[in-house]
């Protein structure tokens, strides 16, 4: 019927909310899309630190390294599952456990990373596309908004019913990556790549070690990327099929080990192939083209890994919403992301995550390398603070081996910290400062609508003010009515009626500026015989609002026993709203000035607008 | 005080209108300022389209051609003068004279002329700057946009204190001209111009007969711009001094003389001395060069060029507002351009001009022959409208000699509309055609805001309803209230209690959108012990508003002797407006709901808003 029905689909019922409940396979693809999709580019984030002088000797260690934080991480979750069945996304538990402070901390830095979960994903989407057909990907920038512009839809139809599509690449996606590792690792040594491994053996010696050292921290900080996204199952729980906590335990266990191995694998591979960075070509690109040559299996793992970044990015637009709705329902942020939207989406989360990130990729040009440097700060902000706060929650708790779980979330945090600060260290220059700042104005923003509903609130209640008084002292003096006119029609005679039926005190008014008008008011009133006064106000600078706000006051002076004036406004409404850019707007003029200007009392001025609706 | 009043100055009361009264002199300048500046391009048109084939021979006769047009124009409206000592501008004469119609057709014509005359003035500006300075002049575009936004700065804060100051710059501007012709004519003829004067003969007999003739054509058309504005004393007849019109005819004359000298004069010299059209310097910098050198008096006549084109686009700024503010007061454009402003000054038409304007500036990238190519059509189409109005005028009065006086005007409308058929025939292509069909579009939009103004003006006019009835029937039944409400508080209560003050069947109302939400509100509404029935909607779909439009339908349907429902809205107003976005616009989105949607009955539907006024 409607345009939006057409395009968005009709509204659903409410009943119509299905908490989905997923099998373990099918969780593993919706919820582990976002981290596995960053093994296509975590690789090739160290390949271009290191340069072809260092990849050979310490692409494989850092990768190493990388993967110690992966089940230090993991482990740390596989206890926050057991501990919040309920859903322990960052925010819940830091909340909890470590107050609003932290909390809000979390949310900011979770909301930033949920932005840039989308424009990275984009970003190296369009690279990957690039890579498999250099003249349709020559518009990375078109690439992104279109894909960002399907997604957006698909979400604010309700993207439920697409969910299941996204086993099929997922799998497909994981299948693939480890078929390049297999088949890489049997595979000999080509030319190139002894040719490659001779190269940086000598080049290497020519670097100072210090630089050295910081190039090497530098790619640990830039390969740390492949941790965004692992929080997701913990985030999940509920979504799991029953017994929730050990299915989701066992996906995330399932989930660690295909990233501890593709990860490393992959990066091996590319190692043994002498494979460096080329800004022209993805280097599973690269690898997969290496292996298996432009055939069918190479479209095949390029078409799988751009599918995957687009469900990661997808992914962004289940987890942003929900969390702003979370906000927006302890009155941190506008209630109206609290709203479902006609499908059953939180609608305007939506739209605020697709303007921000497409903002983002604009502003980034879908630079992918330099979106990536901003990336990694929020997700370790956000795993830190949510590590700490499992430490407190075990301290507060107790229970069985207490001892050992703190100990578990400690290090945890610890080494999130530990690289938190490296990322910091070696990517602040490079943008880091960005989301340095972002993140506290967020956090100001947050508190600041906070205390401004918690005013509200104050105000509104009705414990503070005598409530029968309220409402049962309404046997008052008949109050006195004004009602302003600039000229008889029908609609003016229909407020004077109102008024007159209200109260035996009411007085007409109008705004001297075409002396003209007023005089044929006069006639008008004089030949009507009315028994309502009719004040002209002299108005020497042309306002119309402000001789009738003075004449007001001096009302509510003059009848301060019997509350203050009320106001019948005659108001013109015509046939279609765009017509009224053809009437002066002057009874919405006043009410906003009424509304608005004078403050000094805490009465309330009531407003009676007879609106008179034009037939056409 | 206000940020207006420290940039605009402060408001003026309206006794400060005072029709200024010029003396014949300031009026020369006032009045002339437009059409005198029009010599500055006037000439140089010719001779681009003639070019240097042609020049020599035929620049001369042809500006010959059209000083007769300017003689025939101002005997014209010498007559017009004397006939309409009111104010004879083409939309009164036309309107009075030729009907509706025929005024919008002028109407339209005029407003585009005022704006090109603006753009054209800019654009010439810009480029007697480039020719004087050519570093300074590089961005016409520039000169352009500052210097309106100067003009419409100064019109906003009212320009009748400046004006006195326009008067040295144009009589320079004109003493100056004649300076040029005295010492071009005395000086001897340089051997640059014996060397184009023998040039051309040969040139010229290279072209076809067909061609040269082609292009006389166009050089008349071109060079007819030199008459735009020579309407201008004929408008301002009431600024003269006492006898008006006798005052008025007399500088009329002096102004048709300055320009039938002056133009052609200008046009000798440039032949004279060999000059011809060049891209990078204006016809009136190269001969001031030629004569003086580059020295003071060039300097003098570059500056008072530029001053006398920014004086002819100040004059639009008077006209264009002017001729809007008659249009809004005779309904056929919104009735806000006949507001004065702050300032005494018509804010709005001030505004539309400098937006259209500069619109024209941009989009032709101020290039001046380009936007002249556009100008005089306009202007034409207003002269002949203007004198065929006059025709008809003297048919109609007769009167002393009125033969003559017919036959004069007959013949100025007939020469005006053969230029006017000379002009759309070789400019068609160049770009008129964009003025052939704004003007019908224009006066399209004049007939539908005026008629859609009649058509409100029918519908809300008393002496088709029964007038004693409307307001005196005032006895009627207790009308039902709907009080919409979502939570309670003091704003709540506060409607609550208004409606039981306006009747006893009081009914609250709430839309189920949270079922936590309505628990609470049925607990307090059961603990406050009120005597109002609580109604709860169930609303499938999650809609506030349509759920409540329907039970307000039952409602009407239900109590149809006592008139429709009168609704009372509780509604929440915080101190500042910009707190808005952090609250839902429930009462906002109820009201616009109920005036735009539901219009199937005649009734008025009455709205009572209780504004609960946050202190903070």
């Amino acid at each position: 019927m409607s345009l939006s029905s057409f395009v968005f689909g009709n509204p659903l019922k409410s009943e119509a909310i299905v908490d989905a409940r997923f099998s373990k396979t099918k969780a593993l693809a919706v919820f582990s899309s976002d981290v596995l999709s960053s093994i296509s580019y975590a690789t090739e984030e160290i390949l271009l630190v290191l340069g072809i002088a260092l990849t050979h000797s310490f692409a494989l260690p850092i990768s190493g390294a990388i993967v110690v934080l992966i089940l230090l991480v993991s482990v740390s979750y596989w206890q926050t599952i057991e501990a919040y069945p309920g859903g322990g996304g960052a925010f819940t538990v830091v909340h909890e456990n470590l107050g609003e402070f932290c909390g809000l901390v979390a949310a900011s830095a979770l909301l930033v990373d949920y932005t840039l979960t989308v424009a990275v994903s984009l970003a190296v989407g369009a690279r990957a596309l690039a890579s498999m057909l250099p003249t349709l990907g020559a518009s990375p920038l078109l690439f992104c908004m279109v894909s960002l512009s399907l997604i957006t839809f698909a979400n604010l139809r309700g993207v439920k019913e697409f969910s299941r599509f996204f086993v099929v690449p997922t799998y497909c996606f994981v299948g693939l990556a480890f078929l390049m590792i297999i088949v890489g690792l049997g595979g000999a040594h080509s030319s190139a790549s002894r040719a490659g491994s001779m190269m940086p053996s000598n080049a290497g010696d020519e670097l100072s070690g210090l630089l050295v050292a910081m190039m090497l921290v530098k790619a640990f900080a830039y390969g740390s990327s492949v941790l965004t996204g692992i929080e997701a199952i913990a985030n999940g729980v509920t979504a799991f099929r029953k017994p929730q906590y050990r299915n989701a335990q066992a996906t995330l266990v399932v989930m660690a080990c295909a990233l501890a191995l593709l990860f490393p694998g992959l990066t091996f591979v590319a190692c043994k192939y002498g494979i460096f960075f080329s800004a022209d070509e993805t280097v599973i690109s690269q690898i997969a083209r290496r292996l298996f040559g432009s055939g069918i299996i190479y479209y095949l793992i390029q078409l799988a890994t751009i599918c995957v970044l687009l469900i990661a990015a997808n992914s962004a637009f289940a987890g942003f919403p929900r969390l702003a709705s979370v906000l927006a329902k302890k009155r941190y942020i506008p209630t109206s992301f609290a709203n479902l939207g006609d499908r059953l989406a939180y609608s305007n989360g939506i739209l605020m995550l697709a303007l921000v990130s497409s903002l983002l990729v604009v502003k980034f040009r879908a630079d992918s390398f330099a979106l990536i440097t901003l990336y990694s700060i929020g997700v370790f902000i956000s795993l830190i603070l949510s590590q700490s706060g499992m430490v407190v929650h075990w301290l507060r708790v107790r229970g069985k081996n207490w001892h050992i779980k703190v100990a578990v979330n400690a290090i945890g945090a610890t080494a999130t910290m530990v690289t938190l600060l490296v990322i910091v260290e070696s990517n602040f220059l490079d943008g880091a400062w960005i989301i340095l700042c972002m993140i506290p104005v967020l956090f100001f923003i947050f508190r600041k609508i906070s205390a401004r509903y918690g005013v509200v609130n104050l105000e509104l209640d009705l414990k503070k003010g005598g409530l029968g008084k309220l409402l049962h002292s309404s046997k008052e003096a008949s109050p006195r009515v004004v009602v302003p006119i600039s000229r008889m029609h029908k609609g003016t005679l229909a407020a004077l009626r109102f008024a007159l039926s209200l109260s035996r005190d009411v007085v007409a008014v109008t705004v001297n500026i075409d002396q003209r008008e007023v005089d044929r008011l006069k006639l008008t009133w004089r030949s009507m015989n009315f028994q309502i006064p009719l004040v002209i106000l002299k108005s020497p600078y042309r306002s119309v609002v402000n001789p009738f706000l003075d004449f007001l006051e001096e009302q509510d002076e003059q009848g301060q026993e019997s509350g203050k004036a009320i106001v019948v406004m005659p108001s013109f409404v015509p046939g279609k709203m765009w017509q009224n850019i053809l009437h002066n707007q002057t009874a919405a003029i006043f009410k906003t000035a009424l509304l608005y200007r004078k403050r000094e009392s805490e009465q309330t001025r009531i407003i009676v607008e007879i609106p008179y609706q034009m037939r056409f």
